[in-house]
């Protein structure tokens, strides 16, 4: 199975600038850690965006709709920004793109800090996005989500099942 | 789902030892490693054994198999050397555990390392474990595999499908 | 010799707060990096403060060179935040502890970040405080610096030399 | 000051081998740390040997010193394995070196480990060196000792200094 990951930023791909004492973005971390992975996936790797997710809006959004409806892969993993994972989750939905299985992830600390989840959680959305059926997903906390099932606990940084 | 983890060694949980300057086996890192991943799963882990897969024999096999058919659990995720992890599988598939998933995982590189591929191998078999239906299968390089039709590249320590 | 810490926050203990995703401090890593790199000095370790050294003040300062004065120790580190570090051994100086070698040293990366000098600078000042003459110093890049001969090259991030 | 380092393996350079899993000699990895270290020294880095302290010999350690003697740097920084790295210091100071400086250091966990001593004594060694008066030293567990005045505790992996 081929597979796509398209990368928006997010928390997975923050840096430290030394000079200014900031977070910033600069490079997607994910072809590293791949690498680390050892990962033997048919793999295409596109950098959609490199933003904090809390900078997504519609016309962003509509972006990342285009470039999985436009992917030649029926499988799709993307790296998003934790906060607004589930909005883009929606938008995603919403877009019917009947055949495909799009698994979005994130990570709560940079993978560019030691203490990541960063690698934990694209191992689990490239295994995930390989079995589960049609459809749109969050993977985190290594669980998967249906698109209209989850929510992000603000308080504890968790991904949690909503009840139907 | 419930998932148990049986632990078994392997190069995952192999650390230095500054005083001899060798290899050897402690405590599992598998603990550690689900608090960085902040993994939310309902799981139990057990220390079955703390090996080199090359020490692995009929009866230790025999023991692995029998905590597999005790625990109450319909996932099992074992990690395991890679070296014979495949003879394993093997062993596991004959004892017919009928209604249960177990999907064997491991490293190539130990955990305490840096640049180990030990996170992103344990969020691939927790997720596919949850997913895939009943059966053995060994979880590598992000893929997973029927235990009947893999073999480990001893030359590029890839795992690689066999044709049927 | 025993040498006395004095923690003052500084990019050095920086953290990443998973829930914010801004960079704050809680508490240092001056232990845990001593028990990394295995120091055997006759250590005691104080935090004064935990601030970002750009909210470094006069009251702050005073504070400083109050615990400087008061301590039993001759050789004293300083971690301190690199933006302002030079300032602060200037007061430091001012303060004529006639017999105190004091060292103030810091890090362009924090600890928690896999990249960081951290380990390296805090080596090098230990060191350093052990074998300079009475004065106050500033430990960076490998070097140390007389407290009226350096400044930090904003652009660079590095420390440099000034000319008599 | 211009400091020249003298690679010769020891634990500080091993790393994991993840097709045979045994530990073994690549490159150095003392490029690597002096960029993570900010160094900036006036700094010559020649690997002179790749082994095992153990595997010290003899003939080895006359490479050693003539590589000293011809040095044209008055600092030398020579890494070693921790389980002959006094012999080799007294070897050395027979070999009347007068006006250099001469400071061995090491690791007691490889760089390539996460929780490794070598940058806390990277920077302690290059610190030492450019301060202390010609002679031959151990640099470790951010202490110096005169080369007739040490020994490694075999049971702790401390260096301790031996009274007079």
């Amino acid at each position: 199975m081929k597979i796509r990951i398209l990368v928006t930023g997010g928390t997975f791909d923050k840096e430290y600038d030394e000079l200014s004492g900031a977070l910033f973005f600069k490079d997607t971390h994910v072809q590293e850690m791949l690498r680390l992975g050892r990962a033997r996936l048919d793999l295409a790797v596109e950098t959609v965006m490199m933003i904090d997710s809390l900078e997504m809006d519609d016309e962003r959004r509509a972006a990342i709709v285009a470039r999985c409806r436009d992917a030649a892969e029926r499988g799709i993993v993307g790296t998003h920004g934790t906060d607004t994972m589930v909005d883009t989750a929606r938008v995603l939905a919403a877009a019917e793109l009947q055949d495909k299985t799009i698994v979005l992830t994130g990570a709560m600390v940079p993978y560019a800090f030691g203490s990541s989840d960063g690698l934990f959680n694209l191992g689990s959305a490239l295994s995930f996005v390989q079995v589960l059926p049609p459809g749109v997903y969050v993977a985190m906390n290594g669980r998967h989500f249906p698109w209209d099932r989850v929510r992000k606990n603000r308080e504890t940084g968790v991904f949690e099942l909503l009840e139907r």
